[in-house]
């Protein structure tokens, strides 16, 4: 068993630099990390969606993990987007982030053949990498991605098992949240998948949240978080709703590209996106631009 | 225009309860209404979902009314649920209601033609009604039993009449929610369309709910407005998880079968529910009795 | 037990005539059934989803299924639309059909509580119906419309009662058609419930179909049963492809709106639709007119 | 630009057999493959989704698709299952394929970022791919894993490029299979993706099918093409109705694992699945036995 690590905060799902000839620029990642590093993030994931995880190489994602190994001081968390489709496979790339600095494995659902992930399946394939894992795992549930959606109670069966110490929720289902805060108490930690509901997340006891706004807006949403915690209720909730919109501009409305775009904007490297992921086209760029000037996401 | 109403507070959507002729039994429901009268409720939905209004006759809905306008009394919200797939008959329903003594309507988006009902249509449909209508509108999403997902910018622009004042929101959609409320601020008033979010919606702005749980768990639910008001979040919390057991026990797991079942359990009538609905048989009927008594509904 | 009758060939769900002041035309409903008398058309399904049927009040309902009972000759077939959400007014509205001179109800699945709406509740709607209409029953199957799927399973074992004579499938799954068809033989008649699947429909065992662009393109529409029934597969199959944006203009393009104006191009009456439904704008009228003229609809 | 090749006929998308240590039996392989080109097959697709292509790290692909390419002979087609979310990763996939023999490439929709996967994504991905790949393309729709579903509109622009000649729709949508056959004539070949549609896709004019079922029913399947294709409907379709449950059992109902053991129960090698799918359970395998005895597909 390994150590559990408190995974209260918020953490961006960093996106991956490439460079103009569709290679990981390492040294820019590196960059950014500095950057995120003056702020109150609590960590990094290195590798989910967001890091264009699916369109990477085994081999590119093991440089990336090494580059933000060295690059993330120890005070702050790297966890490692390690899931794929083939149970044997997701194990081989958690060992791999692991000994490049991980220390805790985000894994999403295998999710391919749908009609076949159900509770037992997903049972077996979780517990099969948690068993080996050298660090813990957190589950990682995107049915917007992937169409597989982790019931809430495979959800409350795999927090028993001490290497699974959370979960990554993006649904936005509050109460599905809340049925498994209340089934599994204090020992697993569930985390808000989007910043459009992480105030609503922590109402039913998330401690925080890996969210793409992160990456562009650290400080307001760890206002949200610091606000809720002294009960200052109010001022959370007006950081939140007016965050609404940015979290939709570099997430379901502009994607990958859109975060990249705001990451630019703000004098960090977003850059382009791999194929077949479509950069924006002008209008795209300048509603986005706007919507971030809008919501005061560039004043930081 | 009329007067708009405050809507903080819990509303059941209360079912209509029928004798063992399948006919409506207005003395039970006089009585039901008495005592639910006894709680801090702050009003009630007559003909929601829960009260099986697709499944009566106009001249039974109207009669309905007429005994629910003399049952409630005058520091209770009435509130009629008058939606039906077209316009005109929704504007005779709602008149119909105003006249019985209801001081609010309820209106579920028109749903058969799902591939029609967009943005514009919607917005057709409820200007119309709003524009003649006696007394102020609540708009009604439940994407669930209707197909049909009001938008937010629909809601938004809905939300400039005069005449409608508020959103029951049943898909449980927080963001939604928050957006809603971030744009149109405080003229108009966002519910909780379940129990099992209340707390959740009432972190992004919303002032109550309209919820099938307020009929067996009236006191817990107010704790849950009440303690999220005066900042005592944990409690709230706490509460809130414990109810997601019983909620899901009278809608999604048993349906309106199960809610009446539980009036029933309480000492108040429930009754049998109307074909095509099906009663619970034996095994259902236990399960449901020990969820309410583990999460101590039935304690009042 | 009633007479069985046999549904081969094709029957268009008529669309419902309203004048200028939102009044059933009863005049032009009968002078559309006599030009629609001077084509192959095997008879009328009138109220189904294409009549408008749940924006009518039941008095009109009736009044219109008069109307037709007097211009349909006996050489066709008249089946009435009577599915309501409420078990035994589906029952009333089928026996005030059958008055009327309906020779068979058309029933939609019941829908609103849709999480109910399970293979039980179904097989005792149906069958309560089934044991006392004075007139066979055919099922009807619009997912489309109603979120609700009836399973090859649910239609089979409603096949054995002998009053449960049909199908008419909306969903265009050609596999559970021949599910059914495999299941049950010749005591039950499959129907294509739309002109866009109509050949394939016929090639797993149905027997003809009830479909909106019958109502403009009777003749090629029975070019294909014809075809299919002598081997020219080939020309059925010319045709078939020829009318799929015929098709698709009259239903998911533009709705009941567009089938009427279809209606008043070819000098029938369409006239407007009732609210929530939309007339069509200036450049979907046009759009309508081009596809109906490229597909030759037009010309008979 | 490469040859067209004729896809008329039936083609298995074959399983990878694993020995009881989860390697590539190659062995086995050939040995499959010797006994399938006893059939009337007209080709094979090596790591389609039933290939378990998801589950297999690069080098056993290309070691898969090696071996393929020898046992296969040259009157038979090799279709290579080459897709990625990547757009380059597919296209360096698709030269290896090549490169082992294969004469046509199969690549299903990039899906993971579903809500990015419109019509200009895709038209560039598949356009890409095509320009560079040394054989043809056969675009591969397959909703029911992917979540993503190619456009009629979308399908019909891609059939314009020289080297793509063809589509496996699996979605059983036989009115798009319509609309695209009516748009592109016979330059372009639709095959059903299911055994379950074969006949109502032949009917709309496919010219085949790859289906899990050709690789245990080949000499049924093949009577569906030879029977429509001389125009004995009845004959043709009593064949495709009979065989519904068993290609049920093979793919939705009992999926990879189901298509192996019905394999194995042929004296063929099915073997194990790899992980996260199952094997199946006791009462699975006698179930499976008996639907495959029922519909007569062991007996050849």
């Amino acid at each position: 068993m390994t150590a559990k690590i408190s995974l209260g905060g918020c953490f961006p799902p960093i996106p991956t630099p490439f460079d103009g000839n569709d290679r990981i620029d390492h040294d820019r990642l590196t960059a950014n990390l500095e950057q995120w590093q003056k702020t109150p993030l609590r960590g990094f994931a290195v590798l989910g969606s967001n890091g264009e995880s699916v369109l990477l190489k085994t081999e590119e994602k093991v440089e990336t993990w090494r580059t933000a190994g060295k690059a993330i001081t120890s005070d702050r968390h790297f966890i490692a987007g390690t899931g794929r489709q083939s149970t044997k496979e997701t194990l081989e790339l958690t060992e791999k982030a692991a000994v490049a600095g991980a220390n805790a494995a985000m894994i999403v659902t295998p999710h391919y053949y749908k009609p076949r992930m159900d509770h037992t399946a997903l049972c077996a394939h979780y517990t099969f990498v948690a068993d080996r894992s050298p660090i813990p795992i957190i589950l990682y549930n995107v049915p917007g991605f992937t169409g597989v959606d982790l019931e809430a109670r495979t959800i409350i069966e795999l927090a028993e098992h001490p290497n699974i110490i959370g979960l990554k929720e993006s649904s936005g289902n509050v109460v599905k949240m809340g049925q498994v805060v209340h089934a599994v108490g204090d020992r697993f930690q569930v985390l808000a998948g989007s910043g459009s509901f992480l105030l609503p997340a922590l109402s039913v006891g998330a401690v925080g949240g890996v969210m793409a706004l992160a990456a562009v807006a650290p400080f307001q949403l760890q206002k949200i978080v610091d606000g809720f915690a002294k009960g200052a209720l109010e001022q959370a909730r007006e950081i939140q709703l007016g965050l609404i919109a940015a979290n939709a501009a570099v997430t379901t409305g502009f994607g990958i590209a859109g975060l990249k775009k705001a990451l630019d904007l703000m004098g960090m490297y977003g850059g382009p996106v791999r194929a077949p992921l479509r950069p924006l086209d002008k209008s795209q760029r300048d509603e986005l631009e706007q919507i971030l000037k809008k919501t005061r996401v560039l004043e930081g």
